[in-house]
């Protein structure tokens, strides 16, 4: 069956999205019977649009970004509009992730719902600040909403916790799910680095942003494990309601005494279960030598499910990259259509 | 809405199954709409069958076993027959593992197949005998088999496979799939304990059954790894096509080497890519202190996937006991019907 994507954000992830697009439409036409077909791109200063699919050869001539689609409007002037068009079977949602107000991703997400998409979200500011509305809005319009992409892409998460414990009490959830302060942390731990030095380091190396307070604030691994929170134990939080502790207080010296102890401080994200109530709480934590994520070093991410009926379930790894994230969204394409 | 299992197999995890439906009808009827009744159980002596649903909480006070099928059968003389009855939604399928004919469980499938019912199989040996053979008759009878509780259990391996790297190409997997072998093995490098001494523990404490083969020898992780490579690989192999070595040869002094060189010894089931062909062995190998199931002990198992687009991602835990097998069963009716 053809299955007609709008895809809104076109940059690093929104480009890979198109290129995993154009190499794997054999295989995912032959596997799942599923014929995928971009047939819009919302950018920031317009879209382009094509019913019969964009040309992607084309397209990823001209680079990424509003200049990219502009260039591809050029020798198609009838594919691009000012302003965006809502059509298609699902949209992949990428744009960057605003975390006060979640725009433009909100906007988007809402037309699109209102124009009968289901949505693939890998941006994480509209699902943050906008939940329930979002989740509500699509249910009395018979559409689902997937995102897999916004809580930690390539690492299973989302999935694990509603596909592979389905019937299972999940009592607890803690996870590492943020590559940048891992690979921050596990640097300090192995070399004895500053914080300082280290964030230096990550940034030339293209692992941490220039600005990267949504990292090492905290705030990213935040945002994830408030959408499982809120996914899998029910709960209704919004970023506001979560004890969030970042990395940037995180000293030397306090390296050097957890190791003492024969610790690893690494960036935990908790949601647990205290006086009948689910907790949630993001902070730089001593962990042991057996402990579950101990291994998780790095820019890897890793999970730890504490069960009734399946016991503990942890998962590790998944790509840190903006391909990761893509394939993660196409996962869920797969999984809503097959 | 209301489905109705018949259930082949009542020992221990036959037994746990039916516990869990009994102390979790409530949250499964609430979180996923589905009411579970058990209309019938397949024992080696006969079965007990009421289109109503068997009386749950009579049937737990007569243990496990033929012996209390019979015993339900005197208090409900109309409930008890020594012929089969092929009738619901879904067969689980939960009697001893035979892995030469795959018996009873090959039949009691293909009558429920025939019966037009869903097949959610624990048990290995009907599947590791006669995989294409269950796969396709279910399709031409539109019906559908998972097995969960075949492939590691509460461990989630074939969901990962299937579900969370949907539109990936897998490259290998990686596995310790036996908790048994891993405890042996374990005990052996923490304790430097010989084979003998640690197969005697472990058969004392109940983690090795009195006739540890199937485990000791690696069949028990050539199982599922064929399971898992015939699935997600689409390869169409028997066990006779596996190389196969168990843990019965591996000494002190391999072990002690082993450590001398900073490494541990695990049995490892893999399926691989060799000159374009996937090749499937079980073997005691040496992995060093990076590789991902480094931090796998004691009865605990672990998988390791190798994507293109999602790079690497590993799940290991998941209850190693009866409770564990019959949550995997559990989920897997959920996944069917939610």
């Amino acid at each position: 069956m053809v299955k007609r994507i709008l895809l809104s954000g076109y940059g690093n992830v929104g480009k890979e999205f198109v290129k995993l697009v154009k190499d794997n439409d054999e295989h995912v036409k032959e596997k799942y019977d599923i014929e995928l077909v971009i047939v819009g791109i919302i950018g920031s200063q317009g879209c382009i649009y094509n019913e019969k699919g964009i040309d992607l050869d084309l397209l990823l001539k001209f680079g990424k970004g509003a200049d990219a689609l502009k260039e591809y409007g050029k020798i198609n002037p009838l594919s691009f509009f000012k302003e965006n068009i809502y059509d298609g079977d699902a949209l992949v949602e990428a744009t960057p992730t605003d975390i006060i107000y979640g725009q433009p991703a909100l906007n988007i997400i809402l037309d699109s719902i209102q124009a009968g998409l289901d949505i693939v979200s890998i941006s994480k500011g509209a699902l943050v600040t906008n939940f329930r509305k979002i989740i509500s809005k699509a249910r009395e319009n018979n559409l689902r909403v997937k995102y897999s992409g916004a809580t930690a892409a390539a690492l299973p998460t989302i999935d694990i916790g509603e596909y592979s414990l389905a019937g299972c009490q999940i009592n607890s959830i803690e996870g590492i799910l943020n590559g940048t302060t891992n690979y921050i942390l596990t640097r300090m731990h192995e070399e004895n680095l500053s914080f300082e030095e280290t964030i230096r380091e990550a940034q030339s190396l293209g692992i941490a942003e220039v600005n990267s307070d949504l990292d090492v604030k905290g705030i990213d691994s935040g945002c994830k494990i408030l959408l499982l929170s809120n996914s899998l134990l029910g709960t209704e939080y919004t970023i506001g309601d979560l004890k969030i502790q970042g990395i940037d207080g995180v000293t030397k010296e306090d390296i050097e005494l957890a190791k003492k102890n024969g610790m690893v401080i690494k960036l935990l994200a908790r949601a647990y279960l205290s006086d009948g109530k689910y907790k949630i709480e993001v902070k730089p934590t001593e962990i042991a030598e057996d402990h579950p994520l101990i291994g998780v070093k790095g820019t890897n991410k890793g999970i730890v499910f504490n069960t009734d009926t399946m016991g503990m379930v942890a998962a590790f790894g998944g790509a840190s990259n903006p391909r990761g994230a893509a394939a993660a969204a196409l996962k869920d394409i797969i999984n809503l259509y097959r």
